[in-house]
C-alpha cells in the first residue's frame, strides 16, 4: 500500500493547529467573566485598546469619570450608575448614608429621592430601566450642572461626533449614551454608560459600560455608535435614542489642548 | 489731609488678592467629596498624576485593575473591596447572584462563604476589618491564584520596590498593600488597596484607594508607602503590616516591557 509522503506531517499539523485552537477557547474560558466581544468592538485592556489610549491623549478627563466607575446594582440600573458616575466625577455636593458618615458620595443606593420619584417612579425604573429623556431630566435635577439631551435623529453623526470630542476634552464636561446594544453587535437591549475619551486617528469613543458582568470598557467607532443611538425606543414614544452633555457650571469651558 | 499715594493701589491690590483667594477657596469646597490631601501625595487625576502615569508607562496593567475599581461597601470593607478587584481582575471564575443572573462576578456581597467565615467571622469583619494575614488567607482560597503575603519588616524597601514593580508589569499580577494611613498623611487608621502602577522616574507607586467617599486615587513615594506598611499592627499580635503578591496561574510571570 502506498502512502502519500505528506500524510503523517499533515496529521501532526492538524493536531498542532487543533492544541492550539483549545489552548485559545480554554484561555478564554478561564476568563469568561464578560461575553466576547464582536470584531468591531475593542477592549480597553488589550494592546490595541491601549494603543488607542495613548493616541486619545484622554489621561485627565478619562480619570475624572474613571476614577468613579461603578458597576450598575440591578439590570435596569445602568442609567442609575451612570448619573453616580458623572455626579461624583463633577464633584456635585453629595449627601451622606449611613455606612458612609461623614463621608459624602453618591450611590446608587441614595441618588433617588421624592423628586426623582415625580420623574421616574423606582417602580418603573425597576422593571424596565430609564429612557434618554429621563436620564437628562433625572441630571437636571442638579443646579451645579447643565445638561442637553440630543435625540440621535435631531443631528447628524459630525454634530454628535463634534459635541462628544469637545466635551471629552474639557475640565468638568461629560457625555453620557444610551444606545441600542445589538446595534453594535452586543446582547442586546437598550442601554447606558457614560463615554471616556475620544481616540480621532481611529475615530472611535472609549464606552466605560456599567454593566461590568457583562461587557468590559470598550472603544467603539463613532458611526457604529451614532448608528445604534440613532434607533427607535418604544419605551418613550418611538423617539430615538442619543445622548446627554452634562457640564459643570463653572467648569472650563475651552475645550483642554490635546496632548 | 495727605494720603500716600500708593494706599488706593495696594488696598485694591490686597482686595484681588482676596478675592483670589475665597474663589480657590470656593472652588476647593465645592468639589469636597474627598478630603484634602497632604504635599507628599499626588492626586491620580491632576496635570502631576497624569505625567507619573504617562511615564510609568502602565496601561494594560493598570486597566487591568482600574476596570475593575469598587468602592468599599462599609467602612471596615477595604479588604473585602480590594480581594473583589483582584478576583475579577484576574478572571477567576465567579458566582452569580440573584440581580445579575446569568452573569457571573464577584461582589462585596456575594464573596464571603463559609471557608471565608472561618478564616475571618463576617461579625469581626464588620467591627474590625480584615489584617494582613488575614487577606492572604482569603486570597489563598482560590486555587487558580498563587499568594505571598509579605510582612514589612521581613524585607527592606528595595524588596518591596522590587517585588511590586516587577508584579505590576506582568500581566495578571497584582499586589495589594495594607498600610497605615496617618504615617503618609490622611486619616487615619490601617487600610487596604490594591496598587495599580509604579513610575520610576518618581519612585512613586500608584493606589486605587477603595474608600472613594474619602480619598482619590494617589502617587505615593516608594519610601513614604514602605514607612507606612513598616508599622505594627495592634490588631495583628503587633505584627507589621504588607503587601500581597497574587499572581493568576499561567499569568505571564515575564514582566511586560516597560514603554
Amino acid at each position: 500500500m502506498k502512502m502519500p509522503s505528506e500524510t503523517m506531517p499533515a496529521r501532526l499539523l492538524r493536531l498542532f493547529g487543533f492544541c492550539l485552537l483549545a489552548t485559545a477557547l480554554l484561555a478564554a474560558a478561564a476568563r469568561a467573566q464578560t461575553l466576547p466581544l464582536p470584531d468591531n468592538l475593542t477592549d480597553l485592556n488589550s494592546p490595541a485598546g491601549e494603543k488607542y489610549f495613548a493616541e486619545s491623549g484622554a489621561l485627565v478627563t478619562y480619570f475624572s469619570i474613571a476614577d468613579h466607575f461603578v458597576t450598575q446594582k440591578t439590570q435596569a440600573y445602568c442609567g442609575v450608575a451612570s448619573i453616580v458616575m458623572v455626579l461624583n466625577a463633577a464633584g456635585v455636593p453629595a449627601p451622606t448614608t449611613p455606612e458612609y458618615q461623614p463621608y459624602h458620595i453618591f450611590t446608587e443606593d441614595n441618588l433617588l429621592d421624592e423628586r426623582a420619584e415625580a420623574i421616574l417612579p423606582q417602580a418603573v425604573l425597576a422593571r424596565r430601566g430609564m429612557t434618554l429623556d429621563q436620564l437628562g431630566a433625572l441630571l437636571a435635577l442638579h443646579p451645579a450642572l447643565t445638561t442637553e439631551v440630543h435625540h440621535a435623529v435631531d443631528g447628524g453623526l459630525d454634530t454628535f461626533r463634534a459635541a462628544a470630542r469637545d466635551y471629552l476634552a474639557s475640565k468638568d464636561h461629560f457625555v453620557v449614551v444610551n444606545y441600542l446594544r445589538k446595534a453594535i453587535g452586543q446582547q442586546a437591549g437598550g442601554h447606558i454608560s457614560p463615554l471616556a475619551a475620544y481616540d480621532a486617528k481611529e475615530d472611535r469613543f472609549l464606552i466605560l459600560d456599567v454593566a461590568r458582568y457583562k461587557y468590559p470598557p470598550v472603544w467603539v467607532k463613532a458611526s457604529d455608535l451614532f448608528g445604534a443611538m440613532n434607533t427607535a425606543d418604544k419605551s418613550n414614544d418611538d423617539k430615538t435614542r442619543g445622548y446627554v452633555l452634562v457640564a459643570k457650571i463653572g467648569g472650563a469651558a475651552t475645550p483642554a489642548p490635546i496632548r
